[in-house]
């Protein structure tokens, strides 16, 4: 038997931001499995499906991969439409088609919904366009955590002429600053650094590649937190910038049963 | 009087990936004002308003940028809610920023909703993931079409080890693959070529740094389209990548009464 898994990405925090797709597919399901940065409020599109937390926080992995893998292909097996929720976008530092492979290989199908990535609503919830004529050609998302301890090219990144947006990135502060004034990027270039992004609980620190190591401990940054360093960090969009949802994680989670 | 603009990121082709954002700022709206590559199929979540197209296609400029921000300010000053609707993302190439603080500084509030930005709909519906853990830790998005003649720095951009997402490219294939060889991009890069991105007109040709400009003549690939560079295009996701919206942009048009 081969019932659908839909690889949904439900965007940042403002539950706002889901698409009428991700919508539609939490309709269907039968199972859904929600990350720990997904904002539990999206639950309210899936009263009719049983809810599974199944969280895997940086670092601590409270849910490893391959269980997850697992749970999806014993719902999947049972005939059961499943919806599995990712933070952000599922293909963009998602871990999207790796699941949609694994699944193909057991003979199931899946398909993914696109969603709002992190590094964009933040930015944009604090002011700050991630590309602007004369200023940004464009915009690279890279994360600064790996398994595997490979380093990105930083100085290229450096001199690409691009904001750059980084996720993952509190705990590498240091690193990210050498690398990148070893390509040439000025130590004053302007920083943005983003807590939470938008959720209602988002806090921002600007300050500059030099600064921000320094800035970020005195500010308490925590993960998860991105970073846009680039000229356009320094932007504050005019017109009006709202929060999202009103309430804490923590409150949603209880409210949905999974805490 | 300021009443409020919305500036809203309509997102690709398929319009079941508008925001239910979007699809709250569409239902309080008077005024849309529709961009060209907007699909006017969103256009079913405003029936209560006034439609107005304001496409402005790279090159042909049939609406200038000035009209746009006029159109805007006077429905704004008559006291009405008006929405924007542009398409992908107002902050990634959309000029979303420039326009809320143009309003800005005439008094007139804006709020940005954001969107699925095309490049990303369109791997996906391709089944290229655009980071994939031990081939690409990142995505750099950019565009080859500027006003004023400025270059990209296509070898930094080719030594960042990210998969590069070009934005209207097609009449600059050559300049693209010379800079990017010049940069050490090996010439047997895959490349893929997306026309239509994430409508069901979508095409996509599949090709390699070296080849890309004869292959996309002899495909006759159009604009609008979008480059994806790197290993990851060589990527075919399993699963079920499923086309969008089943109408022509120019049946939806018609049917919306706007051509």
């Amino acid at each position: 038997m081969s019932a659908k898994v839909w690889l949904i990405g439900a965007g940042p925090g403002d539950p706002e931001l889901l698409t009428l797709k991700a919508v539609r597919a939490l309709g269907e399901a039968e199972v859904v499995m929600i990350d720990d940065l997904v904002n539990p409020a999206v639950l309210e599109h899936c009263p009719q499906a049983r809810v599974i937390g199944v969280g895997k926080r940086g670092g601590c992995r409270s849910t490893p991969q391959e269980f997850i893998h697992r749970l999806m292909l014993r719902y999947a097996r049972q005939g059961k439409c499943v919806a599995r929720l990712k933070g952000g976008d599922p293909c963009i530092f998602g871990r999207g088609s790796e699941e949609a492979d694994w699944l193909a290989e057991r003979g199931i199908a899946s398909e993914i919904v696109n969603g709002i990535t992190a590094g964009l609503a933040g930015a944009t919830q604090c002011g700050i366009p991630l590309t602007l004529r004369g200023v940004a050609r464009g915009v690279t998302l890279v994360t600064a955590h790996t398994q595997d301890d490979s380093s990105l090219n930083w100085p290229a990144l450096a001199q690409g002429g691009t904001t750059l947006v980084v996720y993952m990135g509190v705990a590498k502060l240091a690193d990210i600053r050498d690398g990148l004034l070893a390509g040439g990027m000025r130590a004053d270039m302007p920083v943005a650094m983003i807590e939470n992004a938008s959720l209602a609980q988002q806090r921002e620190c600007r300050s500059s590649l030099g600064a921000m190591a320094q800035d970020a401990a005195a500010f308490g940054l925590k993960s998860p937190a991105i970073l846009v360093i680039g000229a356009v960090a320094a932007e504050r969009m005019a017109g009006t910038q709202t929060g999202a949802s009103e309430q804490s994680i923590p409150a949603l989670l209880a409210a949905a049963g999974l805490r």
